[in-house]
């Protein structure tokens, strides 16, 4: 790709090329048509690239190869017989494991099946059905239910919401978290909200780090719904890109000080530690909470599989075990970030026709590109047999309203791929953001 | 516990006693005085036995031990790695060889997580908030949900009903499946009666097998609700005790000649075939009715546990495999059924206290004692450090109107424990007969 770029000739990576924008027209002119020749070259490549999911690559995967051979015996700790029914909560060696991961008590964690996502429907489904253990009644029965969704965010949360016809509204996702002074004024006005979405740790696609202030607002802040809910999906609590390890905010102790004990419902899961389809999620938050979780749950499971819980304690052995796992998952994909980096400011820097996270965790980079060309880069994207995340994933309704944001996941794909599949992202950016300029012109 | 039986001195095994309620008042008196010694006798042995649950013995799951060594690799048939997100409907292979022993075509079943009970949950949640394939509005909006069911039958399929605010109407359960008149003559009435449970095979807890023309007669009866469905849940399907096997009644197919091939959703799993926690469980019909599930499962799940799929492949290898390893399952557990049928026989026949069932399969025998005593045997047996399923357990709100059924099941003890418990439980079903007794004279 490196050499469709030369081919661009437009400048060299060294050289910090003018705004776009603010060049005059027959320059555009001249960058629209290299851009177009460029993009021409890069269909005729016949590339098959994809770039749209959070999934971890073969090599991840195999960090945890062992765990095909486990467990060793079938007995838990407290002589459980992990191959027969029972123990809805979770065996306990493994809670506690990840309790302390987490910043919980094991009785605050129950560990389940191999989805976090199954467990957050089974909460929402509860609350519609049923009422959480602070609600006046079943959530089903409001005349409205809305959830404040920080975007750009991840697409799976919003069509929770849309399956049970809860209504959304949106606010700012900044660098140390959610517009949090917009969540309070909004939570404060309207009792039809009833929670919220946050992925507060390196946060998809975004990666946020929650700061300890903004924890502290959202778990104190007043609320017209006695039974506000944070779904704290911390689905990425452990997945560091960089030494400088974010500590996840103690939402359940904050919320509990503040005297909203149940407000906060923590999500985890191994999907992305071990394996992405064969792990073990989490849910975390009051005793209560807990407790009621596993009320409902206990209506229609007999529960979780031990045998897999099991397979992980003896897999990870403690919780620095997980750590260290941790650290060999960064060494493969840290360098594929950096990459995705590196292509994107040789290729877009200095034109001021897209801007990019640097996360410090997680899975993805979050690109925005000049205002209403997103669908556009991703037309393009896909027609030169690159599969972007479709155009305005990272919103309700997929419907981005600036239609400029794109989800890159870089993690899947093996580091010469990802190289090809920023060049061409990047050929795109540049081929729309020039079409734009132009068409705006007229 | 023999010995207390000889102690108790009523009557020899051979000779067949006179029913109790036929002999005279001093016969009667001195039957409750021996029973009563006998039961004291049972009291101060200090017995812990346990006959509640349905589960495998340790020697069961013993057969599944090559599990835990599996997957070797971790490639699906089609190439796909098994370790990472999708394929929702679960592992082509495994859905076709579970198709093929439940008479179903591959693309009328999925492959799930552990649990068929969380398939059935996931199945009503979507009814409710959403309706079925045929439905012409989401059940929540109907002003009165009910379902027909068989009794006596499985708690937790009550239990599910109870969660969801749906209302039952029961019919009895006969030899040949339920009373299907009466569930004809309901569903024909009542268009609130939105459908029906039903173990077609070996039930729980009675042993009924659904005959062909039963099975004809659910699948073609016309329903006032157009979206009539019989949650037919074929839990021991497979489940055999003698080498007669019983073979069910294509539901699917029938239903689908009858032109309502959006009426059965059938339900299956593992758990009583490998391990009860760590199995896979299944859900078939119609092809609209498979992808009816799996559009509402996407809103929250990214697909199954797929290396506990390639695992259960790996170790059958084919359908025929699993029904082997099912002829092993009978090997072990059809003695202590037998055990069963031989200590109440011996100890209760003939004297009309007591009737139960001679399953060939599943894991249940229903023991019917006098009116107005199972709740008096059970807590008599409690006492005596025997651990029965609640009284009305196979009731909907647990209340059995005749407080005469006991589920046994006889899986999980050791072949003495069995022997142990069923002499105590038939002592109690002694005393408990002999007090009704006098006391009705009263």
């Amino acid at each position: 790709m490196h050499d469709l770029w030369e081919h661009g000739g437009v400048t060299a990576p060294t050289d910090q090329p003018r705004p776009l924008a603010e060049r005059p027209a027959e320059e555009v002119d001249a960058f629209l048509a290299t851009a177009q020749e460029s993009y021409d070259a890069l269909r005729s490549a016949g590339l098959t690239l994809d770039l749209t999911r959070g999934k971890p690559a073969p090599a991840q995967l195999d960090l945890s190869a062992r765990l095909l051979d486990l467990p060793e015996g079938h007995t838990s700790r407290d002589g459980v017989d992990t191959r027969n029914y029972g123990g809805l909560e979770g065996l306990p060696e493994l809670r506690e494991m990840f309790a302390e991961l987490l910043g919980l008590e094991p009785d605050q964690l129950v560990a389940g099946g191999n989805a976090s996502l199954v467990m957050m429907r089974e909460v929402l489904v509860n609350l519609v059905l049923h009422g959480g253990v602070d609600s006046e009644r079943p959530w089903g029965q409001e005349e409205k239910v809305t959830f404040i969704c920080p975007v750009p965010g991840y697409d799976r949360h919003f069509t929770l919401l849309d399956w049970l016809g809860i209504e959304t509204v949106t606010v700012e996702m900044h660098e140390d978290g959610p517009d949090v002074e917009e969540v309070a004024r909004l939570a404060a006005a309207d009792p039809s909200i009833k929670g919220m979405w946050l992925v507060p740790t390196y946060a998809n696609p975004t990666g946020s780090v929650v700061t300890q202030e903004v924890a502290e607002r959202l778990a104190s802040m007043p609320t017209a719904a006695p039974d506000f809910k944070i779904f704290w999906d911390n689905a990425y609590a452990l997945h560091h890109l960089t030494t400088a390890e974010a500590k996840s905010a103690d939402i359940v102790s904050l919320a509990s000080a503040a005297g909203h004990p149940h407000r906060p419902v923590v999500f985890a899961s191994t999907s992305k530690i071990t394996f992405a389809g064969a792990g073990v999620a989490f849910l975390g938050g009051s005793v209560e909470t807990v407790r009621w979780y596993l009320a409902h749950l206990g209506k229609g499971s007999i529960g979780p599989d031990k045998v897999n819980h099991l397979r992980h304690v003896q897999f990870f052995g403690t919780a620095q075990g997980v750590r260290n796992h941790m650290a060999r998952h960064r060494e493969i994909i840290a360098p594929k970030f950096a990459e995705v980096d590196r292509v994107l400011e040789e290729r877009l820097g200095g034109l001021e026709v897209a801007s990019w996270t640097r996360p410090a965790g997680g899975y993805f980079v979050s690109l925005d590109v000049l205002d209403g060309t997103a669908s556009r880069v991703i037309a393009l994207a896909k027609q030169a047999g690159v599969a972007l995340t479709p155009a305005g994933s990272a919103f309700p309704g997929s419907h981005d309203p600036r239609d400029r944001n794109i989800r890159l996941a870089p993690t899947f794909p093996q580091p010469a791929e990802v190289t090809a599949a920023m060049e061409a992202v990047a050929t795109c950016v540049r081929l729309a953001a020039a079409e734009k300029l132009v068409a705006d012109r007229a």
